[in-house]
């Protein structure tokens, strides 16, 4: 079955190129029907976090009104990026089935590998610096929704 | 300039639990200008990536009509995690500041250091499995989107 749900992940993502977005396409399947598809928006949606992973998982948790994706799955076109990879771990579905390799994505221009590279450095030393501005309040909001999960709690 | 921003995104974020959401919130600012605002709407939208800084990144987005956040700052509550991070570098502002650390994250139990952990290991190893699945059209979106950039480009 894996199979079948790769060859139509994949013919998605070309059917996308087609259609002027980019070639990657992803979908959430739960107890063998399709609960979301979405396919790759950036530049259509003038929305950097429109990558197919992210749109089907938006309309998964949508269509099922949960935050969450318990007992399912996302089939890709193309190995997750870090950015999905983060959206998937939040979203927690029970696997992920991919086609394309990221070493396939970079063949063609798409290479994660500056972000794995530097998502592993300390942030002021990052091409894009990430600079912590110290504040007495920082942690207000912390100490906030703790409070309030104690009285949700008690 | 800096610790203004810090302190007013540090407040956004504490009036986002006052309002049923979670502790952290993003500005993007270009020029002195806040560009767009985020707050975390991750229970409230059923929307696992509506955290702070993506919810302000497409918002900075929509409004440039660009998928791209160029000569842009993005003020942070807290440091971005994996995901956010992600998006981050697909959007390419300029600088970041964040004002809690993760390790603050941490503290009010949002642990971003499992999904780092993951990111290190080899798909099949992760907690949530990432499997390949591997198939002769595994790069024929890859082909078709090189086709169609090689036909605008000559």
């Amino acid at each position: 079955m894996h199979e079948a749900w790769i060859r139509q992940v994949v013919g998605m993502a070309a059917e996308n190129v087609r259609r002027g977005g980019g070639p990657f396409a992803a979908l959430v399947v739960r107890d063998g029907i399709v609960i979301a598809a979405g396919a790759n928006q950036v530049t259509r949606a003038n929305d950097p976090t429109a990558h197919a992973e992210i749109v089907a998982i938006r309309e998964a948790c949508r269509v099922l009104g949960s935050f969450q994706l318990a007992d399912c799955d996302i089939y890709c076109s193309c190995e997750p990026c870090p950015m999905c990879l983060g959206a998937i771990y939040w979203a927690r579905p029970a696997r992920v089935y991919f086609a394309a390799t990221h070493c396939d994505a970079a063949a063609a221009g798409f290479d994660d590998a500056l972000i794995y590279e530097q998502l592993a450095r300390p942030p002021a030393e990052r091409s894009i610096p990430m600079i912590h501005v110290a504040t007495d309040a920082a942690t207000q909001p912390f100490q906030e929704w703790i409070g309030q999960v104690d009285k949700l709690a008690y």
